[in-house]
């Protein structure tokens, strides 16, 4: 099991990674053997070595980083040793089962799909967060990788939910939702209705549609959506958190308001969860937050640590043979 | 000034309507003339002088009501003496300038639509509600009256939005911004990015794409949207923050921490600013929360007097007169 890092990409990158490093290897319980980091070889060696690491993992030296603000395909055209790059070549090499990355989110896409190819049978990448809600953890997605899915699409983002949910939230048999403006059938565009009757139709654990002001009440496990519904939905629970966290401060007993808050926003906070999962990519790569410090490097790594242990890839593939005749062939 | 009150649809109709009409009545400013309660004409006046009120408004008969699980168009078409069509009626007869209707949402907005037409070269009916952010209240549209609409509507919804941020919030020249899923042009759906280049080029005060996590950061005071995104954005809000509540009333010092959150959510709380409003339809339409109990009436009869007064819908169609030339003529 060993991990590729790229250490360039985030706004915070590449000193906070560096440290969230140093901590995963001093007390996180990873070895230097587990894990490839990929940035700027002498910065790094000095670095690690001013916080007391003498076995370095191995490095692979580039000073090259798509920035946030960059378009990705311009990017990865551009500059073909971006850390990112390096990383999905790391993986695609069998140096690496997997990858983590707090950069320019789109270029992250990109490079693991064109660079690791998807897994058999399955046709688009999604997204995957998951927050917490009632019922404990859920799974969202797709948060963004594909606006404008087909229904197939979104039966296979049920499908690779549902895995995830069971590998690394511990859930028996994940229920699905179709997040939606409406609870009966026949609700919302084209595409949903299409994806409603697929998954009706389909021997997963599908309940139905699920409207916005469900999300949080323990209703499914697993809640799927278009790439433009399901970012938009993170974002604005992202947001409202913060906004809450920063009200509640300003608040008479600000502070005690703020730690209760604190406690029940997981869904605010990607230090404590890792990051995003792209799911459907033939490897396991993990999406930071481009604000992360150094406190969300080792939960990222435990993230891509335990898919790769649980074989999450190999359980999405067993499902689409399991349930793929089940898909209408559409693309 | 005078506004027909819906008192069979919601949850709690007619009695919690009923409760909240003797409210408005007795404390809240309004007079019998000003009201006219549409729904079961004994039991109305029987609550109505059992809660002290003897100077009784107009009374409109009816005890038929389109059911919250109802078909909209099927209920409008079997029962023509439906509370809301006659709510619709009423105002369209001019013995009414508006109404408030706490039931089926899709029934409100279809009778409206074809009971009172749109405003003079409105295309389509949005539903816009206020949501409160760090700058204070914002408004955000389409809630779900239109969950695939082309770019010309979205454009409308913008000028809409912005004369009701200025009457009804005193906004002077309010921001518009159009959700999407990346801060650039050229981003979200074919449908997003048409809307993006018509509003860039129009005269409005138009601030870009607005990320959902940036939707209580006062980039705006009007956020535009498919009534699809509009409407998961709203319930997901809404359900989040009925979430923390709830787990803030189990945490330690629970209610001080519930009661704070309170006040920042008046986002959660429809009974506190009255409901959702239906623009475009000519007529002042405001749909309350089904869940509506008596505290909402009063504040949704306000928000409509307001409408009125303010001459909401004559802005609309100036606003459009000066900006229509901006907008491609698509449908």
């Amino acid at each position: 099991m060993r991990i590729a890092v790229d250490t360039l990409g985030g706004d915070h990158a590449p000193h906070e990674i560096l440290k969230g490093v140093a901590i995963a290897l001093r007390e996180g319980g990873f070895s230097s053997e587990e894990l490839v980091l990929v940035g700027p070889e002498e910065l790094i060696k000095q670095f690690l070595k001013d916080e007391g690491i003498t076995d370095l993992p191995t490095i692979v030296h580039t000073e090259d980083v798509i920035e946030g603000h960059e378009k990705p395909v311009v990017g990865l055209r551009t500059k073909p040793n971006s850390s990112i790059s390096l990383c999905v070549k790391t993986v695609r090499a069998g140096n690496a089962d997997g990858l983590i990355a707090f950069g320019n989110t789109g270029a992250t896409v990109a490079a693991a799909t064109m660079g690791l190819g998807m897994l058999p049978g399955i046709r688009r990448p999604g997204i995957a967060v998951t927050i917490l809600g009632r019922g404990g953890r859920f799974v969202l997605l797709d948060a963004g990788a594909n606006p404008t899915p087909k229904p197939e699409h979104l039966f296979q983002y049920s499908l690779m939910g549902a895995a995830m949910s069971k590998d690394l939230l511990g859930r028996e048999n994940p229920r699905i939702g179709l997040l939606n403006i409406g609870g009966e059938a026949g609700k919302g565009s084209e595409v949903v209705r299409a994806a409603y009757e697929t998954l009706e139709a389909s021997a997963l654990n599908f309940i139905g549609n699920v409207e916005g002001n469900e999300l949080f009440d323990d209703k499914a496990e697993v809640f799927v959506a278009d790439g433009f519904v399901g970012n938009m939905v993170l974002k604005v629970v992202e947001g409202f958190a913060e906004y809450l966290v920063h009200s509640a401060a300003k608040s008479e007993n600000g502070s005690g308001v703020r730690d209760v808050l604190r406690g029940m926003l997981g869904a605010a906070d990607f230090s404590e969860i890792g990051g995003a999962t792209l799911l459907g990519v033939n490897g396991v790569v993990l999406i930071g937050h481009g604000r992360s410090h150094a406190n969300a490097v080792l939960p990222a790594l435990r993230a891509v640590k335990a898919a790769i242990e649980a074989g999450l890839n190999h359980h999405i593939v067993e499902s689409l043979a399991s349930h793929g005749g089940e898909v209408p062939s559409s693309s």
